[in-house]
């Protein structure tokens, strides 16, 4: 059997990174071999694995600068039939890609908001004049870069060597200890992780909506996992798109669903939620080291 | 007294269209004159008032579909020197704007990452080949419409008068009750809202870091205020810029600052909080009749 896994494109985005690492350790760990597909977006990404165009998505979730990916939250969200596999953490380090030879040369700078965000007070100091121009990802405004001698991109290290063009900066992320966590989801029947994995997941994460915006309505939620010792490692809110001030609680827990605490805490969620949505009970994999840097597809 | 109000240009921006109003009604409740002024960016918007370069800044903090603008959020928290003084809420009614004759001859939509994301589903349903190109404000892009009949750009009906430019769709938002709530700030010092109005404030917002992520670390926060039967009306979760996994917490609680239980509560808050910001208290003023479509500045 041959996997397809879905992440944002084109080749040589934070995402595929995060997905060839995935791609690599699947076989190593369960001889599966798989192949990677670029979509032009998050959102289409998750969309994928549901109409079964590919068995597996790669997907961005939260930047620790950044901070949350709300795409993917929504998406997950709307989509209801997504089961998170494993978490993968990747330390990010952008790079300055110009085909220019001096940072005085650079009238543009392209990249997906995240990335310019990442490195605002860099830009602000060494590129105070330039017109700064987002893009769907790092990786889409690289095919300019050889037209326009005066236009820059900020993306990975990686994708300077896939699309072979020369970096002029390095480091140049505003935060060393920049990283984003990326969720590999499948369907939800789908079980793709070898079995000594599933026995030790480490964290669950869900979504709720509240009947009511009353006083105190959230405190109840919290108390039930806190009273059970279970830590909440995120907390969340994104608009339920009804009216203003009506919220969704995106919440990732430190505990199998299937222990015991875990159950007797959502079974009792349950009574105070208006919709609960489970994403599933996994793993955190940090990528650490990177054997292939080819592109695989 | 002439005030100078800072916000995401160029003209015809939604934020723009807040500031107008906040500007009419500043004139008619206190007869303070003020003129506006546009920034490339809402960081530079409200780094401007606390830079002295203008008095007030209107920025957008939350839409009801897409949620926190959470470069607002990251900026009043570094800024550290500025308050609220009022919230606007202005509903959105977003239209496609260009010079083609039909849907049929458009290739390429432009607008802020937050109005595309707003429009999606009705850019899938009728537009599903064109290329979607992220510009840094709803207006930026539409000096463009009139050189390439294949463009447009999504905007506001007052934009699209502004810049004498012919509308091709309204009402292409994918949800009706679309709006988004801006804050006027000032510097802490600065008291610009008439007198009647600061005793009838109906919320107050703070951020906070907590010491230790243990379990139910939040649970202690929220209970503060619950006990005390004040509203959350909203809470956001913002990385620290620190580890992944560390954030602030942003809360709007319905009670102004000054009362006696928000007093006790925030007394009481302080005592877990590593570091407490409170960014003022204010009344929200809906933006429902717009008398002036005119440009001000």
């Amino acid at each position: 059997m041959t996997l397809a896994i879905a992440h944002l494109g084109p080749p040589g985005t934070y995402a595929e990174q995060a997905a060839v690492f995935y791609l690599n350790w699947l076989a190593q760990t369960t001889g599966v071999a798989a192949t990677l597909r670029p979509y032009p977006s998050i959102a289409q990404s998750l969309q994928a694995v549901a109409k079964g165009e590919t068995q597996l998505a790669v997907v961005p979730v939260e930047n620790s600068i950044e901070g949350s990916v709300t795409m993917t939250m929504d998406t997950l969200w709307l989509l209801d039939s997504l089961q998170i596999q494993l978490a993968l953490v990747l330390p990010i380090a952008h790079t300055l890609i110009s085909c220019a030879t001096s940072l005085e040369q650079i009238k543009t700078v392209y990249s997906h908001p995240q990335a310019l965000a990442q490195c605002q007070s860099w830009l602000g100091q060494f590129l105070p004049t330039v017109q700064i121009i987002p893009s769907n990802s790092t990786t889409e405004a690289l095919q300019l870069l050889t037209q326009d001698l005066t236009a820059a991109a900020i993306a990975s290290m990686r994708a300077a060597e896939l699309y072979n063009l020369p970096i002029l900066a390095t480091g140049i992320n505003d935060y060393p200890e920049n990283c984003t966590r990326f969720w590999v989801t499948s369907q939800a029947q789908t079980e793709i992780s070898p079995q000594k994995y599933s026995t030790t997941n480490t964290h669950t994460s869900l979504a709720f909506s509240l009947p009511a915006n009353l006083p105190g309505a959230l405190v109840k939620p919290l108390q039930i996992f806190a009273q059970r010792e279970i830590n909440l490692s995120r907390i969340e809110s994104r608009p339920t798109k009804r009216s203003l001030g009506e919220y969704l609680f995106f919440m990732d827990l430190e505990a199998d669903r299937n222990s015991p605490k875990m159950q007797s805490a959502l079974a009792e969620l349950s009574t105070y939620t208006e919709i609960l949505k489970i994403f599933g009970s996994y793993s955190i994999l940090p990528i650490t080291t990177l054997k292939s840097v080819e592109s695989i597809d």
